[in-house]
């Protein structure tokens, strides 16, 4: 058993990349605060294709040096838009026709194995590291979407949560693996 | 649709987390970094009810400011050793019947959506932000396990990497919904 190298993984140029169709999937970040958060969510929506990211409210944009620090570069690459406020980012999604979902623990939250297949595009509006997807954002969304967690604290890290979403649809989606 | 308050969350204390039963999964962290990543590992294996974490090598260990930045807590509650050595973490894990499996790309990687649903424990290594997970410890594992990615990038973050291949697990054992 050897690693492969950079070749064998056989990665998009930047070129390739943007020309690549990706997954009709939205991010919507709900004023994050940790350029961390924001750089880690580049990259992993890097690797799952993920059509664009909306950045809201005090959200960090890039260039800014720490995004990169954990972005690596797929700030380049990844289309992104910024919203002075996310209610507007999520009308625009749903203008394009995609289903918005908070990724939240509320009282109507569908468990994220349960997730219906969806055939439209998604969107995913991911909220603040302490007071998570606020109120008014909530009321606008078709629905919302829980990790199931038992542990002792109260949530994932926000660009963990994020990350375990996209890889849940995209094996659904992209390696059309259903429940 | 209103968000869950900490108390309909409930989640468990310190001392009922404690005396859970936990997933049998042990994540080893092989010369890892970035005290951001142990914190947000450690934060990820409370809410999977991961069983313990072995810190190796130069792995930063808790008590550490910027660990419990990420961390939260979850540095009280899930069980950690310290192994200066990772091929000596590994053989601890295998000598309590674990399967040991990296996650990494290798010419042998098995997909993480066509992971074969273990009956024995697991352990899972993940590698060092830069130079994944060594020649030496890959040698001694029991397969690799790889997280499909489209992108530009090489990989993964490796807290998101451990993130998702813990919902994975969880979402098959706990959950018991197979592929």
């Amino acid at each position: 058993m050897r690693k492969l190298s950079m070749q064998e993984l056989n990665r998009l140029s930047s070129d390739d990349f943007r020309a690549a169709e990706k997954q009709p999937i939205i991010i919507i970040l709900d004023h994050i605060r940790s350029m961390h958060n924001v750089g880690s969510v580049f990259r992993t929506a890097d690797a799952f294709l993920v059509e664009s990211i909306y950045l809201c409210g005090y959200t960090p944009q890039p260039p800014h040096r720490d995004i990169h620090k954990t972005a690596l570069g797929a700030t380049e690459t990844v289309a992104w838009e910024y919203f002075p406020s996310t209610e507007a980012a999520v009308a625009a999604a749903k203008q394009k026709g995609y289903s918005v979902w908070a990724v939240e623990q509320t009282n109507q939250s569908i468990a994220l194995q349960k997730l219906p297949v969806a055939n439209t595009g998604m969107a995913l509006v991911f909220g603040n590291e302490v007071e998570g997807v606020r109120d008014a954002v909530l009321s606008l969304c078709d629905g919302s979407i829980e990790i199931p967690q038992w542990g002792m604290k109260h949530s994932l890290n926000v660009s963990i949560a994020a990350g375990i979403v996209l890889w849940e649809l995209t094996r659904i989606q992209l390696l059309n693996q259903n429940n």
